[in-house]
């Protein structure tokens, strides 16, 4: 035990995946069936022009999701095989589990659940919450807490976002409250209870090197890319969906900016971190979600994304380090800062947008929509903070094998790779050496 | 000619490749024309709406193959730019040459050829056989090879697809048997009759290395994530696309979470292979394209992914060692577990589901379909094992220049660049010093 | 001063980004609103249309530039973050900078500019010329010059194309002449009054490594792949797009197979340089545009292409070295070659293809709309040149911080990085030594 301490976890994963992937065939077997709209021609043609203006939107989401936010994870030199296949896993297994929550909830009729894009589409939504939840721990939780975490994760959700969306009314079309808000708190959560008081030295594995930052870049790249199809997808065709792509780009472009100014107000030599630029162009992305849509002017987006953007990079610059000694709070990839600072100001942002807003949509007035709007909030970060602690202290159970401190960051734990430490890498002389052996 | 082996092929191939394009552009000057159907202000709506729906699935599998796969393929350290080159090579001379073939064959209209997207299409989908193919060989094979083997393949996979489809009207949405079964057992073919029965030693350069897996990987997901357009693009817009995008998407997710838990089964450690990551997550999506636009269940696809992420995973385990010793068979990327058992798996998937559907389709029947279903797969099989040990026949002809096997798996034979022996390159022995230092 | 000569530009950048995000926020506040066609039904459905029609040629150009272009510029080894960065921050910058000019220019009625995801894309469209212009002095020029280069060119690049097509009626759907040609020569102007006559010796740094070439090899790679939606993106939706589309694809094609067969005929080992194949792929798609739409026959396409890879490759061969020696002009990314000489092909071809066309769709006749088409060409490259040497004699302004030489091509100027001199990362301590050596 003390020479392979992960022995026991490497029988649990796949008992766990085996029969979560057969409860999920005969669910699928005696529930879920295709639907099939047509038959007359012009249905047909319906069903075509749904899949033809859906089908790019999820496929964008489908590429942040997978290769940018994965990507995205792999700032950590030893650890980016880790990072993209539990990201992959996660993705799917979340997906697969929100797919069979919501279909017994909403979706259950005459004993039927049919299937169809937009369906899956809420599913990876649901699913994008773990993903983020997960980086608050990443590297120091193992595959197996990672997706007990995603097993509890996903109802909390489901009822969160039930409660703000269903039952507050609130407005947020890109998931700003009900998705960021509410998987940072979550995630938090479980970090804290999860690694408790314990102040963790820096690990010398927990450096990003400058290949896997720029890779890690790259992940940020294609995030700030697709980011428009994110928020957009669900809006109302036409106006609304125009205006939720416009507001996305205009924040996201004056984030990239202010990020890139910040540092030359914040440090001494006014050099960027890669870390900043990672997230803190993102940030407006984040913020914009919830208004995206509304009849904001276009001044107001690029604000939202100056001034998101701006928060991000004084919360890793100031609060990060704070919350790490005063609470013992690890996050290891600085989600407070990216998706929950910027949440809690798009939140602040659509209370503004809603009673500014010169006509009323809703029956209960401005004011009870505002009201709303900020009680949306208080239910996604009450609800994510309580299930998150609640998790992570779930996660403490011995046998989901946390990986021990020193193979914390490690891909060798998980993979059978080379040990990058003894061959140096690509291509080393020792290779060349037994090639010159052998001829 | 002892120092440098290749000087001669350096002249053949730019020959060969001169004389194509000069023979391309006569035939092109002499016969093919662009397809102008308009004039009508109702025909150019037409148009607008097809280059609408088609061409952003064009761009997604564009993406797979120039991209996707190119990235896949570079998970030799020191062989990452001939595997993107040669890749992207293969792919435009192929896609040339089956316009050309295609044309003659099936488009050759008084004396035009009418060119469109729906053609190129077409076009780009006999190019991926040869795509597949090279896997087998890959690191081993000259350019010249490779476009001799090209040359050879397309005409033979235009005749097998032609009996496939057109003679045995087998349905086949996907390319499960008609590109993934044939390009596999071509590909086997020529490895088989270019190394005959030499028993190649473990090359020193032919070990993965972390990062070059890790490009890998990404290539994979990239893949992974515009699959359902590679399987649906050429379904009939409505409800059988869009069954072919939800089963492909389920297929793959299944395989995805197979993939991650098989190891926990097999091996002792519990650890993950990279090589098994990178291709049992795509074997449901070769396995599903022939079913996708069938009327099965949902739990099919789902069914259908994981038993043949199991089954690629199992076939690297145990069947390429197994090959490899009794056969002699080289098989460099496992095409024969990613496309090879998968695709029998999916048409055997396809036999079942002709059977079972409740509905009749074709005039001969259930049991007519899935006879023939069956007879397609021989045929593809039969066919491409055939013209592939011709192809590597030929494909030994001195002329091609095999790689001496000294500089197999390495750039510097076709690149001009900085020996990558000699600077050590990424992650440094410095770094290591302090992370040893530290513990 | 001595310790860190770049004190100074580092409270510049930040000072200089701020007021002009300020005065944006303003001018957004005053002027700019969105553009709310509908209320009725019809108009809904309209714009939901051009959304879903545009929109994904919007993703995809976006992934060209901010992925594509940003992996294309990372070849040199320690300049990856910096090269990825700047690109990034300049096309955000330049893209609101041509939003406010071109508000201002065009669009401004009734004191107000009503923003729609048109402008955007022609003001992306304007952001190009300066991506493209930045590359000649690539690792050279210091954020700060580089943000004053693009104050200076986007308003230049209005004018030159205000008279380009306004003007002179030239047709150039793919902005060959207006894009491509007028980037270039205002690059190459700025660099030659930046750096005058003195001739650089070769930094050590400015030798790519394989790992950063393989990097930029992908990002060509993805420039290539939505290269046709660049050029098609503003083309009449129909035949013509269709045409483009075609078009832009065949001569890519072309470009590909003449890049890798061209080493053969002109080097003696016959092997392929990486930055050939960078470039020479992507010739095609510059020479293209200008004609993509019109009645070309697709065999014409298919010979621009090649001819413009062949042209790009001579033009790195021997050309470069040339204007180094002769002109001591430094073009660092070699876009004299890809965007220069191309572009001038294209131009040439499309006064060919206007004189040849059977059709006279100007009122001024064949030959009048090909006068116009060379004279076109003439004025982009004149107006460049000169607003190009303008700007570099303006860069040379002390407060802008050109980046001392010893501090060319690094990463660690502008980044918080670990030193990848100290651990050898990248590129080993045999370059360091060289360095220091010379040093």
């Amino acid at each position: 035990m003390a020479v392979s301490p992960s022995t026991h976890p490497r029988r649990l994963l796949p008992l766990f995946l085996g029969l979560f992937q057969g409860a999920l065939l005969l669910f699928f077997a005696l529930f879920v069936t295709y639907d099939e709209a047509s038959a007359q021609a012009e249905d047909t043609n319906l069903v075509a022009n749904r899949v033809h203006s859906t089908f790019p939107f999820f496929q964008d989401i489908q590429v942040m999701l997978v290769v940018g936010l994965g990507l995205l994870l792999t700032f950590l030199p030893r650890y980016g095989f880790s990072a993209l296949t539990h990201n992959f896993l996660l993705l799917n297994f979340s997906m697969q589990w929100a797919l069979v929550l919501q279909g017994l909830l909403h979706h259950f009729h005459h004993g039927q659940i049919h299937l169809d894009l937009h369906k899956l589409l809420i599913s990876e939504f649901a699913a994008v919450t773990v993903l983020i939840s997960a980086g608050a721990v990443l590297g120091r939780a193992s595959p197996c807490q990672l997706l007990v975490m995603a097993t509890c994760e996903i109802p909390a959700y489901l009822a969160s976002e039930w409660a703000i969306v269903a039952g507050l009314r609130v407005l947020d079309v890109g998931g700003t409250i009900t998705i960021h808000v509410f998987s940072c708190y979550f995630g938090l959560g479980v970090s804290k209870a999860l690694f408790r008081a314990t102040q963790q030295p820096l690990h010398p594995k927990e450096t990003p090197a400058p290949r896997s930052d720029l890779m890690s870049l790259v992940g940020t790249l294609i995030l700030w890319v697709f980011w428009p199809s994110f928020v957009a997808v669900l809006c109302q065709p036409g106006d609304a969906q125009h205006r939720a792509i416009l507001n996305t780009l205009l924040a996201l472009s004056a984030s990239a900016i202010t990020t890139v100014l910040a540092p030359g107000l914040l440090e001494r030599d006014g050099k960027l971190s890669p870390g900043h630029l990672q997230n803190g162009s993102l940030a407006g992305g984040v913020a914009i979600g919830v208004v995206a849509d509304m009849a904001v002017p276009p001044v107001a987006a690029l604000a939202l994304g100056s001034l998101s953007a701006a928060v991000c990079v004084l919360g890793f610059r100031f609060l990060t380090p704070l919350l790490r000694r005063k609470l013992t709070l690890h996050d290891q990839c600085g989600i407070h800062n990216l998706h929950g600072l910027p949440g809690i100001l798009g939140a602040a942002a659509s209370v503004v947008a809603v009673l500014v807003a010169s006509k009323d949509t809703s029956d209960r007035g401005a004011g009870g929509q505002a009201l709303c709007q900020a009680a949306g909030l208080a239910v996604a970060v009450g609800a994510s903070l309580l299930a998150g602690l609640l998790t992570g202290a779930a996660l403490r159970l011995p046998c989901l094998a946390r990986p021990p401190e020193r193979l914390c960051f490690d891909d060798s734990l998980y993979f059978k790779i080379q040990d990058q430490a003894e061959s140096p890498e690509p291509d080393s002389s020792a290779e060349e050496g037994a090639l010159a052996l052998k001829e």
